[in-house]
């Protein structure tokens, strides 16, 4: 494989992504880096997600060890996600994407209309 | 909305990420950091992206203006792209979730496992 020495390790990237890079897995890593949430406090902050897909996000994040989930034995019992420590330092390294993502919307949105306006780039 | 001031535009963050957030878009701003690629190359660096996906991710980058394309009128024409301004600031944010995956793949491999091999945790 012609990968230079100082290149990532493509695969490990890839497969990483694959499993923690989507956006709702990323916006409940970002939610929960502020405090644990119980599952309808989370639904709430996580703007669009449906019960099913949250769900489905925080038994993968389970499973990867990034999210703990607690159940408090009250009356009826409360149930509290909340990030582990590796779960932490994943929020540490997504945080500066959240952060250009609110940074830079506007460029994006500025892009896109631009080439809306203008013709179609030619075929590659 | 009961957002605290303190929390991230969600909004925005899954909008950018629904753009930018998918492994393969990762994946190219990642290897197109270290300098223009061409196709091809481009290709090869990015492990098993097919040339579709890697198409279509191109050009949704350039619609975005985070990647530039530009024609070298050689024989056969060269066609190279390059990271812009705003691409390689993507580029910047996107590093440190590149370096977890590469630090951590281990970590998740193995909470995986424990989960196999233990029962499945309850439903809730």
């Amino acid at each position: 494989m012609d990968v230079p020495a100082d290149s990532y390790d493509c695969d490990a990237v890839s497969e990483v992504l694959g499993r923690v890079g989507d956006k709702w897995t990323v916006l409940v890593v970002v939610v929960l880096r502020n405090r644990p949430h119980r599952f309808n406090d989370l639904k709430r902050q996580v703007h669009g997600i449906s019960q099913q897909m949250l769900t489905r996000t925080l038994r993968a994040l389970e499973m990867d060890a990034l999210v703990s989930r607690t159940v408090h034995p009250s009356n009826p019992p409360q149930v509290e996600y909340a990030l582990t420590e590796l779960g932490y330092s994943l929020s540490e390294a997504v945080r500066p994407v959240a952060d250009w993502a609110v940074a830079h919307i506007k460029s994006l949105h500025d892009s896109r209309s631009r080439v809306a306006k203008s013709e179609a780039p030619p075929l590659r």
